[in-house]
Parts: structure tokens; sequence; C-alpha cells
């Protein structure tokens, strides 16, 4: 375990600098950890070389000779080529390595890392975080953690410069697992409030002070207070993308016919995520599905307000 | 207008003194307001009465000769026979008095009692409430109104002594709309909270845990925080009714329909309640939607915790 050494002597490799990676790469690197960074189109990767971070051409580049390696790339498909393509982190992580997946991703996947990090004498982590870019950026990030609680103990110290709130959940495959529960939270949440403004709308009422009124009592949600204001206002902008939400629908729908769950409303949203996705909406935030629901009825009235 | 006279001179009309009513009318009395009440069973008035309130044998008993008259009774079928019917509020109600329905109800049958009430030389105020029985007996409910501003300003004095929040939302049934709205908002959150309970709890996850963390995001919601727990217990008593809840549901289905919308979310949650309330479920709190979704994958694990 090399967590008690100082964050100097500790290389960390870093795979993936996107909007959610860099800012979270850089919390390490401003700690003092040595970065060996790498993403599939370099730019992202400037900012951090030019604070003294090492670029790298592969993944497997990023992982020679660190003490941790993180990635939180797009896809599940693009995790499988970061961990086991032909350039990927297992061909070179060096034994007694943590390797911690921190993409939104399959639980199965993040089982079939962690025994092929076993077999190379390394462990895994599976790692997804919420929060959001805003979250990433303030170091606040919730990160739900699976695996080795060994593992879990020695990365604490770098999810602390990162994130919270984290907790893991068990081994490996449990932080996905807790991520897709989170997200069919979110999906009720989102088909209610979408339903219920569509209604309201409908029914003439005044819809800021209803929001008000309601996020007082036993309706209250976390979208009522953040997101529909923003529907009010016309602000279909991510936040979160539609497009990465109907991926980690997608996963969740997977893992439970797997598990042989019927969990239709989960999948009623799904396909009203890829309705609007279907008419043009994969780039705009999840509250956006309260145009897919108006459209249901042949309704434009937010439809226009997102013009403006 | 009779709200700037002092309580002592007004009298009050109080229809319907179940589990809410009672509390309800209680603060009334306790402020000094002379009450005349009516319940359909009579049982439920006698503490009221041995407490000074005056016992009538009808609603129309009620209404006579007072200046305000309130109403919470069950299904909208009693609202219509408690205004409508032979012995009904509207057969006395006086010139200037105001009445004031609380029962969750029809926003359409809002507009009716509101027009005769006009027809009589009266006012009529929608106004259903949340907050369940706890908040009735602490005077906290929120009270969504609908009915004339003048209508709502004098009966402002009373509404204070049972609820927090207040709030006028538009004319005759815009109070009931709201709370339509509350429902549906709550429909959405209850199904992503069952499934994702059923999801984590098959996935192994430890729920305690997932429940704490979860709710610090963007995944919380009132019910995550208050019913998610009681879940977790086994306990699936009442809060707030399922048989109530299908009724809530029903009426914002049929106001929908009357609207043209298309609400797939609202009618997927009502045939699930349905289902639950099928299988002996309509006499336990809203959170054993739960039971329901996980009897989907002939689970019974949340099942074997209410049995004991």
């Amino acid at each position: 375990m090399p967590s008690h050494e100082k964050p100097e002597s500790i290389t960390v490799g870093w795979v993936g600098t996107g909007v959610m990676g860099a800012p979270m790469a850089a919390h390490l690197q401003k700690a003092g950890y040595p970065l060996r960074v790498y993403n599939r189109s370099r730019a992202k990767t400037e900012k951090l070389i030019a604070q003294g971070a090492t670029g790298c051409d592969s993944p497997a580049e990023a992982a020679q000779g660190s003490n941790f390696v993180f990635s939180i790339v797009g896809f599940p498909a693009d995790v499988r080529e970061v961990y086991f393509g032909p350039a990927g982190i297992l061909s070179t992580v060096r034994p007694g390595a943590i390797l911690v997946d921190m993409t939104t991703s399959e639980p199965t996947l993040a089982v079939e890392i962690a025994q092929a990090a076993e077999d190379k004498q390394a462990m895994a982590l599976d790692a997804p975080v919420s929060g959001g870019d805003v979250g990433a950026r303030e170091a606040r990030l919730c990160i739900m953690v699976g695996g080795p609680q060994e593992a879990f103990e020695a990365t604490l110290p770098l999810f602390r410069l990162m994130g919270k709130t984290i907790q893991r959940f068990g081994g490996p495959g449990a932080g996905q697992h807790t991520k897709m529960v989170n997200q069919v939270f979110i999906t009720g949440v989102m088909i209610g409030l979408c339903e219920g403004l569509v209604y309201g709308h409908r029914a003439g009422l005044p819809l800021e002070e209803l929001i008000q009124t309601l996020s007082t009592g036993a309706a209250n949600s976390w979208s009522l207070q953040n997101l529909a204001p923003r529907c009010l206002a016309g602000n279909f902008e991510p936040g979160f993308f539609v497009e990465h939400f109907i991926k980690d629908m997608g996963i969740a729908l997977a893992e439970a016919k797997r598990m042989n769950l019927s969990l239709p409303g989960l999948a009623l949203v799904h396909q009203m995520y890829l309705s609007l996705q279907a008419q043009g909406g994969g780039r705009k935030g999840t509250q956006a599905l309260l145009l897919a629901i108006e459209r249901l009825s042949g309704l434009e009235h937010f439809a226009e307000l997102d013009k403006h």
C-alpha cells in the first residue's frame, strides 16, 4: 500500500481528461501527486502537462510504473478498450498498483477488470461519481465505490481530494450498482416532474409559485428545486446530457434483465428519453424530458421557451 | 366579509371530522370560533361537541346561519352529496357566506360548487391540503387554494390556524389542480424509489448506507428520506393510504383526459397501485408500492419484512 507515503513519491496514471476527468486530476496534481496523463484527444491534457504532468500516448503508457491508475471515459466500450485493449492499462500495470475506474459503466465489466487486475497482482475499484462538472471542479463529488476494502482505504486520501461523500458499498461492481440505483431513482423523479409540469401548465397554474409551494412538502425532490426552475426559464442546457443518461439507463436495464428484474417505470422513462434523443435532444440536459412529454400531447409551450 | 370581526362572533360550519377534519376543526375551536359540526358517523364529532361545538344532523344544518362552512370528506361523490344533496350545504347557505372544500376532489366539481355558491350570493374556495394527519394535528398543513381572491383573503385568518404554507393558485379548481400536480410529482418519485430499492436489494447492496449517501445528491427526494427507511424497516403502515392515492390518481387521469393530455408515467403508476390494492394493499401506506414492484419479479423480500 502506497498511501502512507508523501504524494510526491506516488505516481498517478490518469486516463480521460474530459469535462469531469480534467478537474478531478487537477485536484490530485495540486496536492503534489506526479501525474501521467492520457486522453484520446491530446489537446485536453495540455493544461495538466503545462502544470507538470507527463503526457502519454496510450493508457498503457500512463499506467507504466504508476502506483494508482484512474480512468474516467465515456461508454463501457471505451472502458473495455482502455483496460483490455492492445495498449490498455492491464498490459503494463505493475504489481501492487490500484486501478480505479470512475466512469459510470457496467457492473459486470467492473467485475471483469477486478479479476484481471488480481491476475496481475494488482487491485481494482469501481468508483463512479455523481455531482456533475460543478461537483468535479469544486471537489464535492459523491463517490460510490466497489472493490476490496484494502484498496478502498489506500485510495481514500486521493478520493478525498475529489469528493465530499465517499462510501464503499461492497465488492467489485457494487459502486456501479449503487450508481445505477441513483439513476433509477432519478428516472422516476424526472417523469413525475415533467408530467406534473405539463399538467400544471395545461391547467393554467402559476408554475413558479407552484414549485415554491410544493417543494415544501412530500412532493419535494432535488430535481423539483433545481431542474424545474430551469424548465420554466426555457433553459434545457446540460447539466447532465440526455445521451449519457440514456447510456446509464441502458446499463441498468441490461443488469436488471440479467438479475431477472422487471422494472416497467425504468423501461418507460428510457423509451421517453430515446424519443427525445430521436427528435434531436441528445445533447440537451435531462430536464428536456419535459419537451418529449408535452410533445406526446401535441404541445410546444416549453419547446417555444427553449427557442428564445 | 366577516373576517375583521372577533372569532366569537363568526360561526363556522364544519362537515367531516375524520382523521384530518377533527384536528383541523379543533384548531378553529381553540381560537374561539363557534362550531356547528356534522359527520356521517356521529361518534367522531363527540369530542368537539364536548368542547362546546353544536352537533348537527346534516350538512344543511351545519351550514345554517354559518359565516364559513368547511368540508373535508372522502371521495368526490361524498363532496357532491355534501354540497348538492337534499340535506346539502347549498340548501341552507346564507348570502355572504364562504364555503371551503378541503377534500382532495375533482377540479371540475370545484367549479360547479363555485357556480352554485355564486347563485346563492355566497362564495366558494377549493382548498385541498397536504401534510397528512401529523400536519393537521400540528397545524402545519400546506393549503392549496382556488377561488375568488376576496374569499381567499377573508378566509386567511382561519387557514393560518390550520396550515403553514398557504397559497392561492387562481380561480375555482386551481387548488384542486395544484394538488393533482403535487400527486403526479409523487407518482414519479415513488416508482423510481421502489424500482431502485428492488434493484439495489437484488444487487446485494447495503440499502441503509445507500439511502444515506444518495440522499445527499441529485437523487434526493422527500420520499427517499422519509419513506425509504420505513420500507427497510418493513413498515408499510399509512402515512397516506394507498386507496386514497388511487383516488387522487384517478382524478388526475380523468382531468388529464379532459384536457387532452397523455401522461404515460401517471397511467403506469396508477396501474401498479391498482395491482397493489387488488392484492390486499389498499389500506397500507403509499410506500407499499415496493411490494407490488418486487412481486413483478416474483420476489418477496420486503413482503417478508412486512410480516414481522
